[in-house]
């Protein structure tokens, strides 16, 4: 069986070995004059030492109860930069101390009620792609007998496809593959394809508001899910399937976003797709980036709803190996339904209007058209969080954060938050951090910029020296009006600016639900609430 | 100043002569053969006896506070059935003892202060409008020291207008004609065409999840909702002001459908739109409803869009004057940036895929183009109401009620809820009801049915009559996994269905954050939460 990484991202067979990391090492020197270090390895899994558990599972549940060193390790945290760091330096001393698989929400509610009169804290843990610390164990760890990672991993399946509504029910810990796969035997997809689509789950992208494939309208994971389960520690709450409703404030959308405080996903209904017959592709350079953005807001206030619309500044353009000194606004139409010609023409209208250069658009039709140009930025962008554990070896800072705004307020986030960064990065690491951007999605009223910033960092100094950056980059983002996250969620790395964006009454509201829900204060302590 | 009717929807001088009237029982009776009574007049406003107002207005809210005897009867209740035959019988008995118009947040806000402390309840009143009893005082009037009507009527302007986003901050107060009027001074237009337009508030419409104009996408004001004020007795709650977040669960989604009980909402950021320059329309007729929901069904999963996608039954499009003995679906695309030749052909070509027959479509372009067909079908959707006072007057029930649901089980949904009105009609009133069904929004998963019945009442027992009608109804929707609303709240009138589909975990979220919000209890008690 294929393993995952214990430290870096996803699988463990794509980390590369020294000599390919050597390399893009050399890469990065020439592109960045960065003082890039030489390459070094990450503590072996045997190496790695965690403390022994301190709680035994009750024997009802030990069937499902791990204890694995290896298991243990996975389970310890997720894959921000501050975990990859963490992990490639064998930091395994906030290991769960056990890991349990429920098969059926019987066991899930088994889970909670012994967890709850026995004060162990419960993680809740789908493919552990958190990169905002939502999966780890705070510095309250001591505070609870023990914790446990409570892993969906064997509750995987779509329990049953509606073609007429274009709808499934689908269990929480099946990943993007999984379920993809299993819908493909119905003809449907679900295509919702988050960067960490090959290892994220259903029930974790429901918990964290995930950003899916759609660039408008289906942004969020939010607007696909028609009803859902929850197992909390007074029992289950289970939403009504409909495609709408105007009764009462949505209890749907509370859970949505709760990461983990007020129960554990179990399944969910959620809106499939058939699979789109119609693609239309474009790219547009603009010479003016401010002229781009101008474009790009004329196009999400059309209507005509593309289903991509990324906007990649110069730097990401030239990363991406699309353009060079320009930005560069790539288009998306697809539809199992209609040909897009009048679409894709009217958008490369508006985005011609605005000073943008475009050779024209792509048509293609027929079911296997996924396997193209479209396909293989899927597999790059899939791809892209691979190359930060090759970064982390050669002693580099390499993260990314996204947020929105409003349109009228770009300009000066992006100025402020370009320079936010490259400044602490200055400060902190002796050089200015390469910052790039693209929207990944886009609204009428404004963008989803998400920046990736690289620095060289101090060898065992990388988490104060990234800490410092991603604080700059984060006070820029509250002083100018933005989100904390448009689809990264809050966890525990995000809390301190979620409490300055959070109305305080909303606080409250937030603590007197979870008193509500789970009165012992088991579900994932620290975060959305310190 | 025009006077608003004391008992009837909307305008008094709206309300017919008995010579008119006498008419329309006519006609009634030539369609329907029922028993149309004679014509009788409602209780006149100065011949109606109300309580004494049972408290004063602190000094420092005494010139913002009204005991008028007519401002008392048009705050008793909204709009529903029930409250026009109390109204039109001339039971007021539950008046308010208080009218109160504050003119800014902090009037609001020493309000739910003042009556915090003194045990009075307050019911947020923004147009009247409610057809779900959300503005009435319930049997527990009497365990209150005294009850206000807090109108916003105060509140109505726009207070920024962002051109760039879209966007507009706009005080809770105003009425659909007073935000359009301001809006318009800008080019900007919100779009928001509840039935009530007329008379409710932007407010009203957010704390009630009110359905808008559009058929598709932005179907409920909750998609129009950027952040919002909202003046608990416990303080203020202002969210950020944002096209989208990932940041926890949304505050704002809390407080949409609300309803009252846990804030005044005082003022909102808005989408706002450019007024379409460029029209199409449409009209399809199916013998077969079956076919014509199908042919719905394939244009609300086609990525189309369409702003209008009305599938009137038989009867609606009878009553309508659309056609006779056919289904009818009304089609309508619109745009301020470009032809829809493209879009309006392929839904015309699903449509005729599954038997439709159609005419073509009407293309207009330019900024008049409203004062057509369209604007004539907004005036007749805008007078529908005023048509119930005149039945009432005659002795019948007449009312609607709506509802969504998936699309699998729409057909066997519908068969139950007309069958359950026709049924309960021919016990109680002796007749089967007339029941007509209209879609007014559309989702890929399932449509939003919206039900019209008339039946002969007999004098004195209307209520008693209708309450028997009424209840097999949300029972059938209850029994077929549908919503009890919606988009017309859950107010007073729904709540027993409301807790049928409520998860009963989630009342008790509820009851937590209204101790959180609301310790005294005092916020439209009876809504939401018995």
């Amino acid at each position: 069986m294929r393993r995952r990484s214990h430290w870096a991202w996803g699988w463990a067979d794509r980390f590369p070995d020294r000599d390919a990391r050597r390399a893009i090492g050399e890469q990065v020197r020439a592109i960045t004059s960065f003082d890039v270090k030489d390459v070094t390895e990450p503590v072996a899994l045997d190496a790695i030492t965690m403390p022994a558990p301190r709680i035994d599972a009750p024997p009802s549940l030990a069937a499902i109860t791990s204890i694995d060193h290896e298991d243990r390790a996975l389970h310890t945290r997720g894959r921000s930069y501050r975990d990859v760091v963490r992990g490639f330096y064998g930091d395994f001393a906030s290991a769960p101390d056990l890991v349990m698989r429920p098969r059926d929400e019987r066991e899930v509610d088994a889970i909670l009620d012994w967890a709850s009169s026995a004060r162990v804290a419960v993680v809740p843990f789908g493919g552990g792609t958190s990169v905002v610390g939502g999966v780890e164990m705070d510095e309250r760890r001591e505070t609870y007998a023990g914790v446990v990672s409570l892993d969906l991993g064997a509750m995987t399946r779509v329990l049953e496809v509606d073609a007429t509504s274009r709808a499934a029910r689908i269990q929480a810990g099946a990943t993007g593959p999984q379920l993809e796969a299993q819908l493909a035997q119905h003809g449907m997809s679900m295509r919702c394809y988050p960067q960490s689509f090959e290892h994220s789950t259903l029930g974790g992208w429901i918990a964290t508001r995930a950003g899916g494939h759609f660039a408008t309208v289906y942004t969020h994971v939010d607007d696909l899910v028609e009803s859902m389960r929850v197992v909390t520690p007074r029992g289950l709450i289970e939403t009504r399937r409909l495609p709408a409703s105007g009764a009462g404030p949505s209890p749907d959308r509370l859970m949505l976003g709760s990461e983990g405080i007020f129960g554990v996903i179990t399944d969910a209904w959620v809106r499939v797709q058939v699979r789109p017959t119609f693609r239309a592709s474009a790219s547009v350079k603009f010479t003016s980036y401010e002229r781009a953005v101008d474009a790009t807001r004329a196009i999400a206030q059309s209507g005509l709803f593309p289903s991509n619309c990324r906007l990649l500044d110069q730097r990401e353009a030239m990363m991406n190996g699309v353009a060079m000194g320009a930005s560069v606004l790539v288009l998306g139409f697809e539809s199992a339904d209609h040909p897009l010609e009048a679409w894709m023409e009217r958008a490369l209208s508006i985005a011609r209007e605005h000073g943008g250069e475009s050779e024209g658009a792509t048509y293609r039709s027929g079911a296997g058209s996924a396997d193209d140009a479209a396909g293989r930025w899927r597999q790059a962008f899939l791809d892209a969080p691979y190359l930060q554990s090759s970064l982390v070896s050669l002693g580099m800072i390499a993260d990314t954060f996204e947020t929105a705004c409003t349109w009228d307020r770009f300009a000066t986030l992006h100025a402020a938050v370009v320079r936010a960064v490259r400044d602490a990065s200055a400060r902190v690491c002796g050089a200015k951090a390469l910052v790039s951007c693209r929207f990944t999605h886009v609204y009428p009223d404004g963008p989803a910029p998400y920046y990736t910033f690289v620095a060289p960092a101090t060898r065992g100094r990388e988490l104060e020296q990234w800490t410092e950056i991603k604080r700059a980059a984060s006070d820029a983002l509250m002083a100018h009006g933005a989100t904390i996250t448009h689809h990264h969620a809050v966890g525990r790395l995000h809390r301190p600016w979620y409490e300055q964006e959070r109305p305080s009454l909303f606080e409250h509201v937030l603590r007197a639900t979870k008193r509500e829900l789970d009165p012992a204060g088991i579900l994932n302590p620290g975060v959305l609430l310190a």
